[in-house]
């Protein structure tokens, strides 16, 4: 089968792999969307970081270079044992629609035991870590209990979202305020990205209205318009005076940074009201150094948010199907073929940021759109 | 009268200086026992930081240098109109011994609306910031809701510590876990000197039985040991792994940072369990760069805890009144007279640093100890 394999940066190359074989407990997933993350990209520019190499393989799969990309991820079940089920018991037939959750842990930690998978120290992916292979390939074997069924009506290449969807979710919870809260209080996003649209996806499914957004580039503006109260740009305006005099003089109560930049810290930190909350959704490159000023004469709290637990996913997989992220597709600005992945996705998203924000790529010719995002 | 004003960094005057006039709404009181506070130091150091200076008169006082200093102060009523109460509604008779919160705040923004009083833009101290005096005077003007009537038993040379307790009090507070489950948690607290200890005795006024401590001079170890279950040398051990040892394997949940130096910070966040809590309690001299490795990859929570608010106040005398600080005079290394502030005092703190906590002064001779700290 075809399969996006990671073998440098810079060097990702789709050519023909045997397909991976089912281990006890895993079932074969047929895929038909992919899409590209944050930390795809950031392998691709300067990996191999996450993804394990030969000298040090990952702790649980023992796999190394090359990698099959691609972690978030959807298709239809081609191949299950008789009497299959998901973690929530629904039966797992050939054919049936599912979401993957592509997390691996060893299950086995004082992490794992709480329920706080995201901080497992030997936490992978599929797709990252190798195991039973990647989004951006033909077929992955995936333990059953990490499949989510959907009703045949949810479009598969709409339902692709629901992982990055999840890292907004989890970042709302490591906010430390109640999921039923969050209509009573006011939010600043700083860094209308991937991760910055997924958390205004989930503040307006939370019921979030007070929400606005600090984002330089005029297409990210224009698509998170829709999604919160008003958008900021931070180059030609001062965006925590712009905050505070839309609340009217009381300052905003949660900030999520999903740029991770210090200019965008500085600004988040400002705009926040007195025991305010800035919660970090971002890697950062830099050191984060704590301006004292805002950080202790306002009392703030700092928190951040890592990837996502068990309970994030099965939320939003039932509130997708409950249609509570109707319009999110927006957020992706071109469907593609596997084949296409390195030059229509990964380049594309080096070379026209500004213009992109999620690209999904699929193994199926039947599945792309007629005459769109393909070279003549 | 007397009083010891501050001038200028290293110059101190003990000098004869009015008697403060009560204004509306206040009462005098004669003082017992100041004591000084890690600010005063600072300030004695490198000031004038906190403390107005005539180009920057203090926002509420109006004053400005010299400025009379002391801020953990009490004493006896000695001049009330009829009918005054404290905050409580407890009448304020000449002679009923008082504790006396120091702050001054404009009561009037959104801070002091949210009783966030330690937040206010204008906040300042008595000892500090002008007003009515301080402590180390022989009278002092103050607010009668800020005076909390102590009953006649409790010695003075103690109650005069309430005032840096509080100051722990809030830090327990700030920490986000409420009081009713210190009990079943663990803690580390990186340094022993007044303020770490203020942290431990709080930490026992609520139960708390899991509390270890990182310090490393000898006098400071010797004084924290009765109160926590370890005292741990961060110059010859490590302290994280010791932690971590004494704790199973499972990490400790929440640090009180006392030192506020970066190899401190980082042995703290090291300690933590995933999820942990760390609480800032002190002031910064240097960047504040937080450790991605274990705020990203432990999901931790940075508070920080400045000053205090009123029900911290009422809360620490309520608790000192009903015995729960017992033994907290060990802290207390010297008990002078006012007249000797700069040199058993200031001067002592800074060339026997590690011998001395809190020293204390009286401008009242009686209550002196007898030969006692005193030159011959």
């Amino acid at each position: 089968m075809k399969a996006a394999r990671f073998y440098n940066k810079l060097d990702v190359r789709v050519e023909d792999v045997p397909q991976p074989q089912p281990k006890v407990g895993e079932i074969l997933v047929d895929i038909a969307w992919a899409g590209i993350c944050g930390t795809d990209l950031h392998e691709y520019l300067i990996g191999p970081k996450v993804i394990p190499t030969e000298d040090r393989p990952h702790h649980l799969t023992g796999n190394h270079l090359p990698i099959t990309l691609g972690h978030e991820l959807c298709g239809h079940v081609s191949q299950a044992p008789e009497g299959a089920v998901s973690a929530d018991g629904t039966p797992l037939r050939v054919g049936q629609p599912v979401m993957v959750d592509p997390r691996l842990n060893c299950r086995d930690c004082f992490s794992c035991a709480a329920n706080e998978t995201n901080l497992c120290g030997q936490w992978g992916f599929l797709g990252l870590s190798g195991g039973g292979g990647g989004g951006f390939s033909e077929t992955v074997a995936v333990q059953r209990d990490m499949c989510y069924p959907l009703p045949s009506e949810i479009p598969l290449d709409q339902a692709v979202l629901i992982e990055p969807l999840t890292v907004g979710r989890h970042a709302l919870v490591s906010s430390g305020v109640p999921m039923d809260q969050f209509k009573d209080i006011s939010v600043l996003v700083i860094g209308g990205g991937p991760v910055g649209f997924s958390v205004l996806c989930n503040l307006r499914a939370a019921g979030c209205t007070k929400v606005y957004v600090s984002e330089p580039t005029a297409n990210r503006q224009a698509q998170c318009k829709a999604w919160c109260s008003q958008v900021f740009n931070p180059i030609k305006q001062n965006v925590p005076e712009e905050c505070w005099q839309a609340m009217g003089g009381k300052g905003i109560d949660v900030v999520f940074d999903c740029a991770g930049i210090t200019p965008g810290m500085r600004d988040g930190m400002d705009a926040l009201r007195p025991k305010g909350t800035f919660v970090n959704v971002a890697g950062w490159e830099t050191d984060f150094v704590i301006p004292m000023e805002f950080f202790m004469m306002k009392e703030l709290a700092i928190r951040t948010s890592m990837a996502y637990v068990d309970q994030d996913f099965a939320d939003v997989v039932r509130d997708f199907v409950a249609g509570k992220f109707k319009g999110v597709e927006s957020m992706i600005t071109a469907r593609i073929a596997l084949e296409d992945v390195v030059e229509l996705g990964f380049e594309a998203l080096v070379k026209h940021k500004d213009e992109h924000s999620k690209i999904i790529a699929t193994p199926r010719a039947d599945l792309l759109p007629r005459k769109r995002n393909r070279p003549e």
